[in-house]
C-alpha cells in the first residue's frame, strides 16, 4: 500500500506531517508513503526523528497552497505545490492509492473533483467530517460543503457511499443512516428532501433510519447524515462552534472568580476528559467520497498525531473492497430502477 | 392595545399563560387581553390569582391543537380550538393588535400564513427566534423554517422585517444583518446567496456587515441573520441541541464522582447564572414577521415569565410605528428598481 502524504499547508507543516507519516509506518508493515513539499525541509524533520528507512520517499515541490489562495487560482498558477503535485501523482501512478492533506479545503475539493477520476454512477464528490457525539461514538456527515446544489439520487448516492466510509474506515457494519431534514415526520422538508427519504426508503443496500433534525446530531442515535453541502456546512459549523463557544464562555466564567477556580482544581481530570472526547484530531480527517482513489483532508491544526490517524484512515479505505462494495450497491440501483 | 393570547397548547397551560397574562397587565397600563381557550379553566386561574379586574375578556375554545396534529388538518378541523378562534379574531376584528401563542409552531404558521393579511410587498411571513448570545445580548435569526424554498428578494424582505422588529421590539437602533452562508467571502455560496448578497448590499435601509458562517451565531458580532427556512432551521436546531447536549453531558459527568460534585458546590451561582444566560425564556419568543398583525410564538415550554415577556414583545411591535416602517423601505425598494 503507497500513500502521498502532502506536508504542507497545516499549521503544524511540515513537522506534524513528517512525524505522522512516521509514526503511520510503525503501524502499518505493508505501507509505503511519499511525502511532497520543500524537500531540504522535510529531510530535515525526517533526520530530526532519526528516520533513515527506505519507506518513505520525497517528492520536491517548493510552493504552497494556503486559505488565502483562491481554489481555481491555486490549480492554475501553483503547480509545483505539494497539494497539486500530490493530486498529480494521484492521479497519474497506478501503485499510489491515496493522498493525505492537511492544506487548504476549497482548492483539495477543486482539485481532487477535476482531477480525480469518479467512481462510476457517481456524479460529483462529497465531503464527510466525523464528529464524536454525546455517547463517546462518532457521527459523519455527507456532504459538509462540497456540493451546494444536489439532487435526490445524489443524496442517495451520499447515503452508499458514507455507509461503505463508516464500514471500512471505523469498521461500523450496519450504518444508521439519517436524512437531514427540519423534523423527523415522513412528509416534512422541500421537494427535494420528500423525493430523497423516498430513494433512501427504498434502497436495500443501505440502513435507512429516517429524518434527523439538527439538534439530534450529536445524540448517538445515529452514524451517518446525509444532506446537501449547504445544509451540511450550517450543521457542522454550527454544532463545532456552539460547543467552542460554550467551553470558552465556561473557562471564562471559571476565571472570573478564585471560588469557581478552585473548583476546577477538583474537576481538572473531567474537564480533561471531555477536551479529550471532544478533539476531533483522535477521529480522523474529513474524506471526499466518492473518487477512485482514497483523499483525506486533515484538519488545518493537525499535529502528528491526527496526521497520523488520517493515515491510518485512509490505509483502511484503500485496500479496493470499499470501493467495489460502492460499485456492487450504485449497480444494484440500476437493475432496480 | 387590545392582545389576544391563545391559553392553551403548551406544555404548561392554561396556568402559565393565564398568570403571564395578569403579570403583563401590570407591566402596561393601555393594556387589554382577551383570553381563548376552556372557560371554566382559564376562569379557574383567574380566581387562584385573585384577578378580578376588567381588563381581561374570555373567549370560549374547547378544542386544543396539539404537535400532534396535522397543520393543515388542524386548521380544517380544529375550528373550536383556542388557536384557531385566536386567528380567527385577530383577523376579524379590527382593535385587536397582536396574538400570543405556546401552542403547536406548524399549525400557527400556517394558520397565520392563510388568514392573516401580509405587509403590502411581502410575498410570505418569515420566523424569527431570538437567541442568547456568548457577550449577554441577542441574535434573531430570520427565517427558521416557515419557508423552505426561498428567493433572493424574500432574503432581502426578511433583512427588512428583521431589522425593524429588533428595533421595536428590543431597541437595536442600527441592527447588523448577516447573510448565512458557508463562507464569509462576497462571492460564497450557490447562486441564491450570491444574487442576495447583491441585493442586501445595495438596500440602503438595513446595515448589511456580510456573509456569517454558522459557527459564529453565538459571537455577538451579530443582531440579525438571514437565511433561507432549511438553513435557518438547522442553524437554530444545532445550536440549541448542541448547548443542551453538552451542559446535559457536563452535568453528568459531575454526578459521576464525589471530587467533582464538591467542585461544582463551589461553581453554584456560576453554573446558574450560566443557565440564566442561555435561558430563552427571558428573551421573549418567536415572531411571525411580514403579516400585518403582531403573531408571538412562545416556546412549549413557556411559563408565567416567558409568556409575559411574549405579550410585552407583541405590545412593542403593535402600535403601527413598526409596519410603517416596514412599508417605508418596501416602497423605497421600489423606486430603487
Amino acid at each position: 500500500m503507497k500513500i502521498i502524504v502532502d506536508c504542507f499547508g497545516g499549521d503544524k507543516s511540515p513537522a506534524a506531517n513528517v512525524e505522522g507519516a512516521v509514526l503511520a509506518l510503525k503501524e502499518h508493515d505493508d505501507l509505503t508513503l511519499v511525502l511532497t513539499g520543500d524537500e531540504k525541509r522535510i529531510q530535515a524533520e525526517l533526520d530530526r526523528l532519526g528516520y533513515h528507512g527506505d519507506r518513505i520517499g520525497i517528492v520536491h515541490a517548493p510552493e504552497v497552497i494556503t486559505g488565502e489562495d483562491k481554489p481555481t487560482d491555486a490549480i492554475r498558477l501553483k503547480k509545483e505545490s505539494s497539494m497539486i503535485k500530490a493530486i498529480s501523482m494521484l492521479r497519474t501512478e497506478k501503485d499510489i492509492a491515496a493522498l493525505v492533506s492537511t492544506g487548504a479545503t476549497g482548492s483539495l475539493i477543486a482539485a481532487a473533483t477535476l482531477r480525480i477520476g469518479r467512481i462510476r454512477g457517481i456524479r460529483r464528490p462529497a465531503f464527510c467530517p466525523i464528529l464524536p457525539t454525546m455517547t463517546g461514538d462518532i457521527v459523519g456527515v455527507c456532504d459538509s460543503g462540497a456540493n451546494v446544489d444536489v439532487t435526490a439520487e445524489m443524496l442517495l448516492h451520499q447515503a452508499i457511499i458514507g455507509s461503505a466510509y463508516l464500514k471500512y474506515a471505523y469498521g461500523k457494519d450496519n450504518p444508521r443512516v439519517a436524512l437531514l431534514n427540519i423534523g423527523t415526520e415522513s412528509e416534512k422538508g422541500d421537494n427535494l428532501r420528500k423525493e430523497a427519504y423516498g430513494l433512501l426508503k427504498n434502497c436495500g443496500s443501505i440502513n435507512f433510519v429516517g429524518n434527523m433534525e439538527s439538534r439530534d446530531l450529536l445524540s448517538g442515535k445515529y452514524d451517518l447524515v446525509v444532506c446537501d453541502g449547504f445544509s451540511g456546512n450550517v450543521l457542522c459549523k454550527a454544532t463545532e462552534g456552539t460547543a467552542m463557544e460554550l467551553l470558552k464562555k465556561l473557562k471564562e466564567q471559571i476565571y472570573s472568580k478564585k471560588k469557581y477556580q478552585l473548583g476546577a482544581l477538583l474537576q481538572k481530570q473531567m474537564f480533561a476528559d471531555f477536551k479529550d472526547m471532544m478533539n476531533y484530531q483522535n477521529y480522523g480527517g474529513s474524506v471526499l467520497l466518492g473518487c477512485e482513489k482514497t483523499i483525506v483532508k486533515g484538519h488545518g491544526s493537525s499535529n502528528a498525531t491526527a496526521v497520523k490517524v488520517c493515515i491510518g484512515q485512509a490505509y483502511r479505505m484503500s485496500g479496493g473492497a470499499m470501493n467495489d462494495e460502492i460499485q456492487a450497491a450504485l449497480n444494484a440501483l440500476d437493475r432496480e430502477e
